[in-house]
Parts: C-alpha cells; structure tokens; sequence
C-alpha cells in the first residue's frame, strides 16, 4: 500500500472508532449490574462512573487515570472461617510435617499442627505470609504457582464444600467489568501473598499479574541448571496491609486511585488516600451482614475486623454496601 | 435502548472491529522503524513481531503475554558524561548545601560540591540513588515529583546544550510504538530512581507510570496537614539492576517478558532471563560506537560499561544494536 492512501484509510479507522464507542454507549444503558438491588450503594457506583466518563463534565477523568482498587479477602472473594491463604498455609504444612519433625514443638507450626486455629487467626495476614514463606523458601516462583494451583483445583471450603475459587462475589465480578467497560484500569491490592493472588487473578477476576498488588517475600535471580528462574527466599519483603496499602499503590501503579472497594479496617488508609484526591471520588465498604447466604461478621470478628470504618465512612462520604440488602446474588456461577 | 436490540448492535460492533483489524495491519506494512538503516538488526526486529503476532504460526504469542522491557540510561535516553539523574543530584546537592554545611567535610556530598566526578561515577546507579535519598529525605513524593519537573524543564546537556529529554533516542521511540501497536505492553526497567523516571516516561515514551520498574527508597504513609501523602524515607528499598532487574520483574510485572532491550552488563540478568523462556525471544543491545553523533564507549567505560555482553551476545543469540551503522538517526525531535 501506498503511503499517500494512509489519510483515507486513518479517517475510515476514525469513522469506524466513533462508531464502536456509540454502540458502546447505547449497550452501557442495559442494566451493567444485574446481580445489586436497586438502593443507594448501586446509584452511587453508577453515578459515580458516568461523573467521571462524561466528557466535558466538572468531574471527567482522562483514562489515563481512571484507577480503580480492590482488597481481594472479603472484598473480591471470601474470608471467612479463616483467610483461605491461611488455609493454604495449614494445608502445606501438614503436607510437609513429615520431614520437618521439629515442627511439632515450634510455634506457629505447632498450633497448625494442633488445629489451634485462635493463635493462627490472631497471626493476621502478615502471620499467613510467615507460614507460606517458611514452608515454601528456596522454592522457585514457578514451583510454587505450581503448588498453589493445585491446592485451588482439589481443596475445598469446610462449611460451603465448593472450591475456593468458587467464592468470588458475583456483584463485585460485575463492578470490575462496568468500571473496565469505562475505561477503568483495575488492580487488586491485597494484604495477602501476591504471588498466591497472581495464580487466579487473571482467570478469576480478569486482572493479570501486573495488575496485583500485594504482600511479599524477598526474592533472588539464579541460573540453576542452566536455567534462569527467581528464588523465594525466607524474609518478608513488604506487607500490604493498612497503611501499607498506600505505599504499595504508590509503588507500583505511582498514581493515586479514584476509585477504591474495601471490607475491612485493614483497608482504612486505602480508602483514605483514595478518597483525599481531587475530583470525584468513589470509596466503598462490603459489610458482611449477611448470616444466611455468607456470613455475618465486623466489629469483633478475628478475621476482616470491621469498626473504625463503619464509624467513619459517613462523615467520610464512603458507602458501605450491604451484603444482605445490596445484594440480589452472593456468589458468582462456578467456573 | 430494549435489550432485544443488543444483538444486532453487538453484530455491527464485531463487523466494525474486523474494519479496524484489517485497516490496522494495512497501516502497519508502512515502514514502521523509518529510522534504522536495513540491516540485520531492524529485520530481526521486524521479523520477531511479525513472529508472535501471526495467529497459526508456531511462535504465535497472545497479547497478554507480549510484555517488553526497555532499560532507560543508555537504552532509551543518553547516559554520558554522566547518567543524568546524577547530574541531576549534584544541582541538588549544590542547591541545598547552604543549608548543610556539614556536606564540605562529608562523602559523598564533598564530591560533588568538589566536582569530582571520577568518585561520584564509581559509585554506580546505587550510589546516585544514595544521593537523591539523602537530599530529599522527608519529602512527599509530590513534592519529590515537582522538584525533578522543575529540573527537566531548566537544566541543559553539558555537552549538548540540549534539555534531557530531548536526548531520547528517536529509533528506540519507534520500536516502542510499533511493538505497543502490535498488541505489547511496554515496560521500563531501569537501574535509576523509579519516582524519577515515572515523571517523564509517559510524556517521552508513551509509558504510564505504572508501567515502570526501578530503584526506589523506602516510604511511608502519613496524613499531613489533614492530607493524605507518601512521604520519601533516607533509606533504600531496592536496587533494581544486574540480578535485580529480573527480581524487579518478577515483583511489577509477574511474567517472564518475550522482548528486552538494554545497552550495558547492567541489563545482562535480564536480557539472559527474558532469552530463556519458551518460544520466540528477542534480546537486544545498543551499542555506542558513534563517537560522532552521540558517544563511543564500551568495555572501560567507568558509565554504562558493556563488556561481557559484547562477549556473549552472539553465542546467547542476542542481537547488538550498531549505534553508527543501524540508526539513520539518533535523537528525536524536541517534544
């Protein structure tokens, strides 16, 4: 092709662009959240969207910027008896006991041993990511997607019997779509072991690894048998808890969110940096209050403790969504 | 809009991206790198993308997975005499030492109001990274940002009398834009600050902050003055060069990438960890042999120092990159 034909075939590309992003803008109008009742938490998610992705609006936002966070535990999937990385953790250590004998008299793994599950709840995340990071240093990182996606293929919840992966909510599933469907980039920014979220994030969630933050153990490049691969080494890198989640936010993406879903008060710093920036804003709170179809848990619970949150988000202009009314459906359809 | 109607839309959306698709890969037999010479270096390029981008061939490689690496100093931008954010922490260190008269009697600091840049090249991208930290120790990144704009905008090349980022190398900004053009996520992954590079990579490069990889301090959340901010800490959190490019790698991006391109021993651990994987591999050096248009340095050179990479590109299959004879020219034009 000649190049003096490339203005035709750019204005044919331009006219064909305004086309799709017509047809786009008329499918956005069929319902982009089928799974939330209508109520306050689902107007301000709507909202709070076409605010931003109108142009010319006071609120527009570029693309560019349109960064959306999610807490993974209790906010993407669930958490409850126990964060089921934790559980992950128990699982492999009982796996490897056997050439460990010294485990029966060392703590934590002792109380894995013992099923003391009070002494491991209180451990919080950052005391799961000690367990994986003894139970699996020296591993390579390929190694040990390996192990983590076999545990998700054949483990199973103790109280819902379904994979774990089978608990991912299906109303934030349709968030993440709706928001990416508007441009939205969106990441994951989880208190728990980045390379255990990485394995089914993509699958799962239709965010890929370089869109997962998250804690994380040191790591070092080798040439082992002549192939070049990254060792877990037994030292923990960064947690990306609390106000750690702002530092891992900048860190990675070095741009501050506009919008932010969190469940608990690990979360806190999260939603509060989000929602200091200029412009509109979106910060949400899941509260898990729904007994029957989940679980009904926040100020006192060991796992996802939710208090200075629900005594804030008001004042703060944050919403926090109901599971119980919010929600026409829990979880999503096994896949 | 009823929902009976959304077929019929869907079926001219998909009609009007298969337009987009075929007027795409007409636009794209132009001459997409007009800047390199024909040689065996630009066809090698050219040949590599075609390569993985050919659904039904045996290199094919899906979008997800075209991730590109690009080191910065010396690779995209120039890196002589001195790498620039060097210069750029000596007229800091000038600028503040009024205020630090303790930096007379004190090294690094002494070398620099000295101006001996012999033992401030020796000290590397590390040492370079212990300067900026230790000047702007306290800071909110913001503020951090602001004041490396400012730089940009007003310092000159010593030698050029150019600003810095008109030093970017116009063949390398063409391999960008036709790699991200056929479906690759491009990244940086630079020895240098990473706040440093993020300030321009995207307005230069085409590359959004979340999408470079680099050295960095260590930083804390903080609520300031009622604000929100991410304060710079005096201490480092990772140096991400030689074996730590493909640690940085790993931790941003989560994938092995299938394209990098660095210029100096440097990028050695990551041009042999990208080389390795499975399938069709590019690894690319440049190499500075134009002492007339640009600089002439290789195996002594105190910065950017390339030795064992001009040793073992040709047996690894990496391709080098002649400065002199594959670009028609060098630098872009001011932006």
């Amino acid at each position: 092709m000649k190049n003096e034909q490339l203005p035709l075939l750019r204005r044919l590309v331009a006219a064909c662009a305004t086309t799709l992003l017509l047809a786009s803008s008329v499918i956005a109008q069929a319902d982009p959240l089928p799974s939330w009742n209508d109520g306050a938490a689902k107007a301000r998610i709507v909202g709070f969207v076409q605010a931003v992705t109108t142009e010319g609006s006071k609120d527009y936002v570029p693309p560019a910027d349109r960064i959306a966070v999610f807490d993974n535990d209790g906010t993407l999937w669930a958490e409850q008896p126990a964060y089921f990385q934790l559980l992950f953790a128990i699982d492999r250590v009982r796996a490897l006991a056997p050439k460990h004998p010294e485990w029966k008299t060392k703590q934590p793994f002792k109380a894995v041993l013992d099923g003391d599950m009070k002494t491991l709840a209180a451990a919080g995340e950052k005391g799961v990511l000690e367990l994986v990071m003894a139970t699996h240093a020296g591993m390579t990182t390929d190694e040990f997607a390996a192990v983590v996606r076999d545990w998700l293929a054949t483990a199973r919840h103790p109280k819902l019997g379904r994979p774990y992966t089978d608990l991912v909510y299906r109303p934030m599933l349709e968030v993440l779509a709706y928001l990416r469907a508007n441009g939205f980039k969106t990441y994951i920014v989880s208190g728990g072991g980045i390379e255990f979220v990485r394995v089914f994030s993509e699958a799962r969630y239709g965010i890929p690894p370089e869109q997962v933050v998250g804690s994380s153990v040191k790591t070092k490049y080798e040439v082992r048998d002549g192939k070049p691969v990254i060792v877990r080494l037994p030292e923990i890198d960064f947690i990306d808890d609390k106000a750690g989640k702002p530092v891992g936010i900048h860190k990675f993406i070095g741009k501050r969110p506009i919008a932010a879903f969190g469940n608990s008060d690990g979360d806190f710093e999260m939603l509060e940096y989000t929602n200091a920036g200029r412009g509109a804003r979106l910060a949400m709170i899941v509260h898990h209050d729904d007994a029957d179809r989940e679980y009904a848990y926040d100020r006192k619970s060991g796992v996802g403790r939710l208090d200075r949150g629900l005594d804030e988000a008001g004042k703060r202009g944050w919403t926090v969504i109901s599971m119980k009314d919010d929600w026409r459906q829990v979880f999503a359809p096994a896949k």
